[in-house]
């Protein structure tokens, strides 16, 4: 953690700071200029995240309150974007759920007893935010207070989260998954309503510390076809973004290769709807209708000549045609090889590009 | 290969069967009950080609006229589908193309020198099909023969043959491929060039010596933004349905992950549409207009109970409403592990379901 990083004020109320330009675009209200962040822009492709990942695991990171907040900023203070995120992985809460992971490098997640039967479901125990995940909470009071742009908590949406329980690890088909889901509908069931309850009160949690606005990142849900999400993840879905609702902070709904589920997605919930990249922004804005939208530059773009990220964004801010309700991201997180000065070039053009209607 | 089958007759001339409900369907016509056939239907899981495995490799078999067309014959006779496919692999006409690769068990296609420079292309030489893949036409003779029902003939699309020569084996990002597009578009429209000159050719020849149908797979393009694909790839692919438009035989354009690129594709040419299993048939067919769609079960849920293959096939049917030009079709292939008899209980669920209108 940075030295000249000051020391946590537990008292300190932190003022509310709606005029934001994130949080203006993710009510649909009018803007100076574009909002933008990007997912993952805490991580790899930060010289001063990998520093810090010489001495710490992503674990103990995020077990590390001052680390963590460190982390989190660390791409506020270098790329000038409109918003903080949180530094966490999907399966972080997954501990307090009694379910034992571990993260390995070059593979990601890995459950060792993965859940598959009525019987495991009783081994997951109630989510307690303030026992399970103290650090992550402080850290989001140490941003709050340092930050000067609106800090953003998340979590996986509970598909992305049944997928790591249920496959053990990373899936290409989600086998395991959607045959739980069609042979055991009751386990399924019962595994749905743990993971949303736990992510209610997880999220609530982070917005109580101080996040001011929340994010759940369904990375996986595009596997799933329009049928089975209908059936089989809209009721909870919309179960929780009905629960998040409550909490007065915008709700940003994103998953990846979603094309053809967003009208369900959208009606599940949500204030923001998060487009990947292989959807033109104005195809997406169509069919979410009213919503605001978050995204969408290929993020493979970055790793190549400069000229590819600036027409590809000039195309993204085109698709949305100067509309307010438009927070420009990637289409998914930033690939840790990005050079941070192309993200720096990027934010600028962005904010260059000037204000909505 | 099996020994009740009948010695090649090289001098029988194959007669036309218009008639056949594949063909009708892929036409628009209205037909007595949806024609149905899937995907890697010859393969792993049909256990006569785990036996044909057990002597020979995927290369040996492409390479042996009779036996490929015993592979390919495999599943018409096991499932009763309404079309036989070319077995073969989208990287069979490399080695005809001066590209040495190989198949590595497990992995897939790896070619050891992959194209990234202007140099490389000068290593490819003019694909002459006779030369280059003369078992497989010999195979497409027999089959013509011996199959009551069509034959479709088939081609990797250029996108996914280009990833598989850029990257030089599976990618996940596409990021050299991305890259070499926007950083080296000389190239790229180089590359490109070949591609759609050798699938021309190639696909005229599977025509010439029998195919009643072709196939592109763009099992890839769904990486791509609608920009990518609008400005960098869509040029070739019109060239080449507009250079296949000829061969007076349907054309279908399938891709994988491709709902928000479907009217571009469309547009690009096909006369029939494959649709994945990640959009609903009817939001498909409202996409792509008056052509002709085939699809879209989810392939995973031949892996769980016959309920939810059920539920999913009747969906499917029902998306569909009974409107002429409609093939029923898996999203994507078999996979490996599907039961074979729960492939061939879908052919009757297909069938039973009746007539279109």
């Amino acid at each position: 953690m940075s030295a000249a990083m000051p020391a946590p004020a537990p008292d300190a109320a932190p003022a509310p700071r709606p005029d934001a330009r994130f949080l203006r675009a993710a009510r649909g209200l009018p803007v100076d200029a574009t909002p933008v962040w990007f997912m993952r822009q805490a991580g790899r492709a930060l010289p001063e995240y990998r520093k810090v990942r010489e001495t710490a695991t992503l674990l103990e990171i995020t077990r590390d309150a001052a680390l963590c907040a460190e982390v989190t900023l660390q791409p506020v203070r270098r790329l000038g974007v409109d918003a903080a995120i949180l530094f966490a992985d999907i399966t972080t809460p997954l501990a307090g759920l009694g379910i034992e992971f571990d993260i390995k490098e070059g593979v990601g997640p890995v459950i060792e007893r993965p859940i598959r039967t009525a019987a495991d479901l009783d081994r997951f125990r109630p989510f307690e935010p303030e026992a399970a995940v103290a650090p992550l909470l402080d850290a989001i009071r140490i941003v709050r207070r340092e930050s000067a742009v609106p800090l953003i908590g998340f979590a996986g949406a509970p598909f992305t989260l049944a997928c790591y329980l249920v496959e053990g690890g990373p899936s290409r088909d989600f086998v395991n998954t959607k045959r739980l889901m069609h042979a055991q509908p009751d386990v399924w069931a019962g595994l749905l309503d743990i993971l949303v309850e736990a992510t209610l009160r997880y999220l609530r949690a982070q917005v109580a510390a101080g996040a001011e606005a929340v994010q759940l990142f369904d990375s996986w849900v595009g596997g799933l076809s329009p049928l089975d999400y209908e059936r089989r993840l809209m009721p909870w879905m919309t179960r929780l973004f009905d629960g998040l609702a409550g909490l007065g902070v915008p709700r940003t709904h994103f998953g990846v290769g979603t094309a053809g589920l967003l009208s369900l997605q959208a009606a599940a919930g949500g204030d923001v709807i998060g487009l990947d990249w292989r959807i033109a922004l104005s195809e997406g804005r169509r069919i979410v209708g009213d919503r605001a939208v978050q995204g969408n530059l290929d993020p493979v773009l970055l790793l190549g000549p400069w000229s590819g990220v600036e027409e590809g964004a000039r195309w993204v801010l085109e698709q949305n045609d100067r509309r307010p309700g438009h927070i420009f991201n990637l289409g998914h997180g930033v690939l840790p090889s990005t050079d941070p000065d192309q993200l720096a070039r990027l934010v600028d053009l962005v904010h260059d590009h000037g204000a909505s209607r």
